[in-house]
């Protein structure tokens, strides 16, 4: 299941900045490889950075690629040429109607692949220290219903550093085509972890010694006055309208929310997500030098 | 053209915290009424928050709203009406698949609305200071295609306070009934002016002495380095993919680059705009104090 010599490899070739993350990926913690699909989905991959980044990560099995057949030659397109027959994933070339009739997402762009499910991580796994010996920087998402903010907030996750996300095995969305579209690639790095329930769960986070902030509009700090060391945390986010639920916000250690300068009463979740995720990521960087 | 009394009087029983900013959105400058549509679009409006926050702000006269007829009540609905009501805005009961042919995005919770197209303001109104007396706060957005990400981006700049967003009138999506919803009504809130030429708009930003701050992923310095005082400032943001294009980045004062912790090499757009508004927002707000 594991083709990391091809991601390396082709990794190498990537901005310089990011070279020494190569090995986050590469090497995830897997504890239990074959009870792995409790629904956490990311079976289908559509959209030409979400297949690519598959491919380059070599972390699942990929079972072909799909493409439609007019496509116009492009740099990204031969990247998932070459990586597929490296790791020898069969290419399925079909006319474009066909194509339109087998994709799920809105723009899958002449590009989708089949993949083996995520795999679904157990909690203990993500209170461990992460992949590269850091300790736990976690996002716990409290009932996010549309796919599109999900894909968004787990590439937003990926992207500050997040060493794990938590869901709600029920009422919330899956990692469908539209979240994976979305995610861009995010969910073949990322450690994800759905659990029964997010009150207890936040207990066991506690217990552990990782200091937990709950986004909500009616939070107690502004975001910047919370506060954040280079200890283990988590950030708590709440769905779409309705914010963290009673019994989840009770649980959080401290109570932040983002100060709105405009009018408008809120932002998009996801939007929420990125700004929550890389001021708290760029403090913990801070406290680290 | 304005409905400033409904809009005020609904307003009040916004969260408090908001209150101080309510003047804003009621007594924009307006100097250029009758020459107003160079296209910048917004005379579609369709979702709830979209279509409440049209009639709640009351600047632009709204022709009609339309609704699906299979509703089930929400307190957002009955504001949408009880705003058309006061309003005299007549409101269209329709068969939902008629509603459905009619709307022109994917989700449009069975509410649309038309109106007058949103105004272009011109860049001298932009210059001056903001409508609470502040200094300008700008977004100049190089070419965003994708109309959901010009929404989201818009969003999360009326909520970061932004004072005036300035978008190229070529090569670059125009406030869509997709982009609109995705907005969830801050354009009835931004000054928005559109330009010929964005290289030039930023020689005149600078003789207007506005610092102006360019993103890019090649920029000089993390963005907690760039210069941040509570003088006036413009951000620039380039597209999805390609970045700013040379010309802008040359004329910007500094350019700056989000760090990134993870192993994507890059975060999407709109997410990338929210994390710099309010970083810099923040920040403009600790240097008032």
């Amino acid at each position: 299941m594991f083709c990391s010599g091809i991601g390396a490899e082709i990794m190498n070739k990537r901005n310089s900045k990011n070279a020494r993350h190569n090995q986050r990926g590469s090497t995830p913690v897997r504890k239990r490889n074959n009870d792995s699909n409790r629904g956490l989905g990311g079976d289908r991959i559509e959209g030409r950075q979400a297949v690519r980044e598959l491919l380059l990560a070599g972390h699942r099995r990929v079972r072909e690629v799909v493409l439609a057949s007019d496509l116009d030659p492009s740099p990204i397109l031969d990247d998932i040429i070459d990586l597929a027959d490296e790791a020898k994933v069969s290419i399925r070339e079909i006319p474009r109607s066909k194509f339109e009739s087998m994709a799920k997402t809105e723009s899958p762009q002449g590009v989708l692949a089949s993949a083996a499910p995520l795999h679904d991580y157990d909690l203990e796994d993500l209170l461990a220290l992460g992949p590269e010996g850091q300790l736990p920087f976690l996002l716990v998402l409290d009932g996010i219903t549309d796919p599109g903010n999900l894909g968004a907030i787990l590439r937003s996750a990926e992207c500050a550093g997040v060493t794990g996300v938590i869901m709600p095995q029920h009422r919330a969305a899956r990692v469908t085509p539209t979240a994976a579209k979305s995610a861009a690639g995010a969910i073949e790095h990322l450690r994800l972890c759905s659990v029964s329930g997010l009150p207890k769960t936040l207990t066991r986070l506690s217990k552990a010694g990782i200091w937990s902030i709950g986004f909500d509009a009616s939070g107690d700090y502004p975001i910047d006055e919370v506060r954040v060391d280079g200890s283990g945390v988590v950030l708590v986010l709440g769905a779409e309208g309705s914010g963290l639920s009673r019994l989840v916000s009770e649980r959080c250690d401290s109570l932040a929310f983002i100060p709105m300068h405009g009018i408008l009463s809120s932002m998009n979740v996801s939007a929420a997500a990125a700004v929550a995720l890389f001021n708290v990521a760029g403090r913990r960087q801070k406290v680290r030098r």
